[in-house]
Order: C-alpha cells, then sequence, then structure tokens
C-alpha cells in the first residue's frame, strides 16, 4: 500500500512586473505567482503536484487555505484516493466551515483547485498516463461520477451527460490520432500587453504571424484613443482575414462596455473579453445583445459552475474561458465543459500566468476527444512566457499545443524554480531584499 | 492630529457547535467566530473596531486577509480617513493583487468587510454618534460619493441615487422619533435550529410568543417528513396569523427546491430562505416563480453587489437579507439599500452569528430613516446568542430592536471575551486542548 505522507504547499512567485509582461487595464503589475501544492508519498517514485495561479499578494493566504484544505488527504491510501476522484472532492468540500468562507468562491476555492490538481496528476502519474489520456480513457458513466453536478440538474441531468459522452465514446481513438497530427489550435496573448509600447506590439504582431497564429489579443480599455491606435496597428499586421480579440479586463459597468465596444467596431473583433464584472450574468447577456456580431467572451475569472449554468441559461457568452486553477479541478471542470456542450457554447479555455497553459492543453485536447467533438470557433489561449520553470512544458508548433506524452497533468515545476523563486525565502527574493 | 498606529486582528471563536446552536442542514456544527479588527490610535480614547463573521475552520485566513488589507491604514490620519470614507474603501479595495483572489468575493471580501466596518466604527466614535446617526446626518450627496456604485449603472445612476435619498431626506427627523418610541421589528431564529428536540422547539417558539414576536423562522431541509412534522408543531404554537419562516441554507438543487417546498406549503410559510446555490439568480426567479405566494429570501451568502444587482433586475427575490460582514461595510451596503428601494424589495438583513445583530440594528434604522421610508414586510434577524461578549450589545423587547444610542458601531467586543475565547491562545481553548 502507498500512502500519501505530506502536503508541502510552496508559494512561488514571480517578479514580472518588472518588465510589464501580463500588464492589463485592470492589472498593472502582476507578480504572476502559484500557491503551489506537492503531495508526497511514501514510494519515492510517486508524487502530485498542482497548483492555483494568482498575481503577487494574497499568495500566502492560498498557501495556507492549500494547506488546510489538504490536510485530510495526508496518511491515506493512494490507491482509494486515485480509486474514486468523485469521493475525495465530494470530501474535501463537505468541510461546512470553510465552506462559510466561499461557498465554492474566492481564496478557498483557489486552494480547493490547488488541492484536487494535484490529486489528478498523482492519479495520472500512478496511471502512468498523460491526464488527458486518464480521462479519455473513463467511460461516460465513469466522467460523470467525478463530475460534480450540485446545483446543475435545472440545466443538465446526469442522463443526459451521460448521453452527451456516449455519442462520442466510440470514435475518440479517431480524434486522438488526428490531434497527434494536427495539436490544437491556440492564440497569442503575447504582443498585446497594455503595457507594450505601439513598436513592441507591432514587432510582436508580426512575430505572431510569422509563427503562423491566426488570431491574436490585444489588452484595451485604458484609453479609447490608444485603444483605436493600437487595434489599428494589430489590424495593419495581421490582415483582414487573421483573427483580432480584445480584452478588457473588467474595467467598464455595462452602458460603458457598450459604448467602447462599438467604438472599436470597425476592427471587427472577434471577441471583446472580461467587457465587465465576472459575476455579471445579466450585464454580459445585455452587452452581448447590443454588440453582436462581436462575441462576448469571459471567464478566467468565473468563480464556480453555477456562475457557467447561469452564462448559458441566460446566453450571455458566445465563449466560454474557464480557468483550470479557479475552477475546482476536474471535477468542476468537466460539469462545465458538459454544459458547454449542451448549450453549443465553444470552450476556449484562458491560460497564461504561470503554468496555466501547462494544464489547459489537457482540458481543451480532452473536449475534443470526448466533449464536443468539434473545433469550431475554439481556440485555446497560450502566452509564452515562464515554461521554463516547468518539467514538461507545453510545446506550441505552427499555432498549435502538441498533445503531452508524459504521465500526468503536466504541472511539476523545477526544484530550482522553486529555490529561486520561493517566496520570500528563495534565493532571487531574498536578494531583491522585498 | 491623530494617527492610526497599529492594526491587531484577533482569532475569536465560541465553541457553539457543542449545543448545536445554530445547526442547520447545510451547517451542523459550527463554531461561531470573527476576524476581529482593532485600529488602534495615539489618542488612547480613540479606536475602531470591526469584524467578519466565520463558523470555525479557516478565521484564521479571515485574520490573516484582515491584516493584509489593513496595512495601508497604518500610519494614516484618523481625520483624513473618516473624512472620506469613500476614499478610504476605493484605496484599499484599488490593490489589483489581492483583487484577484476574488474579485470582490470570499475570503478576501470578508476580510475588506472586517477592515471597512472598524473604519466605520472610528469614523462614527469620533463624530460621538452611533453609526445609524452618523449616516442619517449626511446629505443625500455626501452618502452617495461614499457608496460603491461600480458595475451598477446599468440599474441605478448616481442621479438617481441621489434623488431617492433626497426625497426622505426632509422627514428623516419624524422616522428617527417614530423610531426611538417603537424599536424596530425583528424576529426570532432561536427556537428553529435544526438540532433541537420536538420539545425544545415547543418551548422555544412558545417563548417566542411570549416574548412578543410575531414571526419565527425554523430549519427545513434535512428531512421532508421531520420538516412536515416540525412546521406543524411551530404552527400550532404560534397560530395561524403570526408568520411563519422556514429556511434550508443551501441544500437543494432547484426542481428538489421546488417540490420541498411545494410539500410545506399548507403551513403557510412567510419565506423560503436559501434555496438554494446563493449565486443562482436564475435559479431564484425560478423557484420564486414556482412557489408563489411564499416568497423567496437569500442574501447571508449574497457574496457582494452585482449578485444583488442581478436578483433584483431578474425579479429573483421577495426579500434581500443583506449580510453586514459579508458586504463589504458601509460602502457596497448603500448600494444594495438603493437598488432594493428602486425596484421595491424590502431589506431584512441576515443577522445571528456573532455581533450581526449589533451591526444590522444599525442599518435597518437607518434604511427606515432615509432609503426606504417604509417598515411594510420588513423584518430583521435577531438571535438570542453571545450579545454578552460584547460592550453594547443590542437591546431587544416586544420583538423589536431598541434604537443604539452609543457612539460607533456596536462592534467592540470585552477585553475579557477576548482573553477567553482568542483562539488558540485564550483560556477557553487551551484548557480545550485543541
Amino acid at each position: 500500500m502507498t500512502t500519501i505522507t505530506s502536503v508541502d504547499v510552496v508559494d512561488v512567485r514571480f517578479p514580472t512586473s518588472l518588465t510589464a509582461d501580463g500588464s492589463d487595464a485592470m492589472n498593472k503589475d502582476g507578480d504572476y505567482s502559484a500557491a503551489y501544492v506537492i503531495l508526497r508519498t511514501d514510494d519515492p517514485e510517486l508524487s502530485g503536484y498542482g497548483f492555483t495561479f494568482t498575481i503577487g499578494r494574497g499568495n500566502d493566504i492560498c498557501v495556507l487555505a492549500a494547506e488546510q484544505r489538504a490536510l485530510p488527504l495526508i496518511g491515506r491510501d493512494v490507491a482509494e484516493i486515485t480509486g474514486d476522484l468523485g469521493a475525495i472532492y465530494r470530501e474535501l468540500k463537505s468541510d461546512s466551515q470553510l465552506r462559510w468562507l466561499g461557498p465554492e468562491k474566492g481564496v478557498e476555492h483557489l486552494a480547493m483547485a490547488a488541492v484536487m490538481n494535484a490529486v489528478w496528476d498523482m492519479a495520472a502519474r500512478r496511471a502512468g498516463k498523460p491526464l488527458w489520456r486518464l480521462l479519455a480513457d473513463m467511460t461516460p458513466e465513469q466522467l460523470v461520477d467525478v463530475a460534480d453536478l450540485q446545483y446543475l440538474t435545472d440545466a443538465i441531468t446526469r442522463e443526459e451527460a451521460i448521453g452527451i459522452l456516449a455519442e462520442l465514446a466510440p470514435t475518440r481513438a479517431e480524434r486522438i490520432a488526428e490531434l497527434e497530427q494536427t495539436g490544437y489550435p491556440c492564440y497569442t496573448t503575447s504582443a498585446g500587453w497594455l503595457g507594450y509600447s505601439d513598436d513592441k506590439l507591432r514587432r510582436l504582431a508580426q512575430e505572431a504571424v510569422d509563427e503562423g497564429y491566426r488570431h491574436i489579443k490585444l489588452k484595451v480599455g485604458a484609453n479609447l484613443e490608444e485603444d483605436i491606435r493600437r487595434c489599428r496597428i494589430a489590424r495593419e499586421v495581421i490582415g483582414p482575414d487573421a483573427n483580432l480579440m480584445i480584452d478588457a479586463n473588467q474595467v467598464w459597468d455595462v452602458p460603458e462596455a457598450i459604448e467602447w465596444v462599438t467604438a472599436l467596431a470597425e476592427f471587427r473583433p472577434m471577441w471583446i473579453e472580461e467587457p465587465t464584472s465576472p459575476d455579471d450574468v445579466l450585464g454580459h447577456a445585455a452587452i452581448r445583445k447590443a454588440v453582436a456580431p462581436i462575441g462576448v467572451a469571459t471567464g478566467e475569472h468565473g468563480m464556480n459552475r453555477v456562475l457557467f449554468k447561469q452564462m448559458f441559461q441566460a446566453g450571455a457568452i458566445d465563449f466560454c474561458q474557464l480557468d483550470s486553477a479557479r475552477l475546482a479541478s476536474i471535477n468542476e471542470i468537466l460539469s462545465v465543459y458538459l454544459m458547454a456542450k449542451k448549450f453549443g457554447v465553444p470552450v476556449c479555455p484562458h491560460a497564461g500566468g504561470v503554468g496555466l497553459c501547462e494544464l489547459v492543453q489537457h482540458l481543451s485536447i480532452f473536449d475534443y476527444v470526448a466533449v464536443s467533438g468539434s473545433l469550431e470557433n475554439r481556440v485555446t489561449e497560450f502566452v509564452d512566457h515562464l515554461h521554463e520553470h516547468f518539467v514538461d512544458p507545453c510545446i506550441v508548433e505552427n499555432g498549435a499545443y502538441r498533445v503531452p506524452s508524459l504521465p500526468g497533468y503536466s504541472a511539476e515545476m523545477h526544484e530550482s524554480s522553486l529555490a529561486e523563486f520561493a517566496f520570500p525565502e528563495g534565493s532571487y527574493w531574498a536578494g531583491a531584499r522585498v
């Protein structure tokens, strides 16, 4: 019997604010960070790695919350835990005292994501499979057993969920073979951060085109005149047929969003991302109606499956950008994918930050193989930062994620990165005298 | 010049789980707790006290978050801080790194509530007024200046908000005089906790009637047969004309809620409280439509003003039960009251826990005096627990809160209570050997 012997949670922070990487109208100076969970077992060959993503201050609060949330795992049989990944999820989320602090949102939910991401990573490693394949090898009933359908049954029943998965089950192998040839399509945000100069924007957009991207995304929302100028530059570089997305990072009220996006309509954005509060289902629905045919996208701050349920029910979004480290891991993400399929909304996961690209490649591949069976209007974010800190970094070629092949959820960081960027004791921060 | 010299945040926990006080279908064993903020100044006569409420584990996480959120207050001029309570609120909430952890929800928002509650308490003490009167002495423009209308302007504009307040401004004094005679009507939940026996329920319900209450509330949702039996007992005791409320504490999915409440309709509940996820605006709207004329109430877990905006816009609730320690203090609560007035929804604040009754009396009185001008369908929760720990405890007589008269927000706890119940070092917990 293999037993979980300890849980370490590390506060890892990268000084990204120094270069304005990741700058946008709401988040001007983020230091990309992870509350990084390591589940250790008495088998030296088996650990589990997972994290949630934050942008700096408060990462220590997530670390503390993850330490507490993970306590019930210590001393447990790995075979028991990984043998029923629905049961352990429900057990961890059943703590009613911790539930009060959300419920199922904010710091506690981020911590739940970090811990359950590590549990899923451990399960995939134990099975000797990349996470996407662990999922693709599960039956429709097994998948629905791990999905969290609490509060969702007015939108999707267990039977409907099984039906969706059963329809594509016989042809999963074909789509796996296809993706192993082509990869999964992605777009880049690396060009369009708000803090970059026009010259840097032009140069990076041209590089993106040269690397085979057909979509690029710009941050907007700080200054309308500058947005018009930057959108014009981007459109000039990518040409009339490639896709331009714009992202306001929640800076507008609903009427302002409608006005501003309308003023940028001449650049034919494919979507406006995060036009207003991520909690505002009805606000997104109103914006979507007003700015069509420009699509509305949101989800990186989508707090839980109940929010996404309502986004689908209200016809509020054209693109669902769920976040792999904000939703409570596969158990909750599966439910969102199943609802998205039922309501006909493509899922284009949020990525970037630190390590999110490593996670979402597994999600998008699984979605195509087993849930949606479609690539139409689907494109997954890719940001070319911080991958060097991961043992099994994602690989992007010709604007597509290559299918990962190593066991796990690709979440493990190098020991040397932890030694350098652990906060505040790592060598970088100790030297920076924060 | 008076300066804020330090911020202490104390983890205070009361062992309420031992007596099943506060037990319901979701929360079986809460230890009522507070992350309790003390703003100290270099004037030994002036401090500020505030808190957020939790039910035990994770209270330390809120303490850490409150310590971080309060950092910008240290060293600041009290006159500057209390002279522009909108500015300090916006400053504290503008930290974009901490915002990522919500935004405006969960642990970070609870911590913001704790800190800003202490700031408002300090402002009222400095003015030598109870908080409700500090607010009642502000002009409509001053009140709207401190209200947080971000993300709300599609529901209420600044001009509308000023108009609402201006309408009642000339007659505020009349309603103050009235409440000083009658108090503000309340109801009791003390009788109906789920863990109580039928005999205890019957006895406590009778005591409530004898004390002048016209409303009592029962917890439901664990077992339908037991709920029927308990509702029958309660209805027998209170008679056909008094008001019975039922509270499910979020245990149902939407279809289940409709079915269960329909089965209890014969007892003519005035409202069903928290029938499902507190995040589910559209779910509450569906339940409300299905169970009318039984009202739908929710709000104690209502995470922020954007959620309440949607509850109002969707016609999802008959009663708004905002929480004084979950919303980010007066700045956000004011916005919810203003929207409630515009949309015609009575606000019946959540209370109980520890110290919430002390806070909400100020809110309800201010609402009647300056915002709604109505007592129709309005009744504020009262639970008779833990008031002995407060320096200025609320006083309830004949089913009504007496108008508080001492300066502040009534949030200060006795030093002796902190010494006993600070966790884990207080004398009670040290003795309990947790």
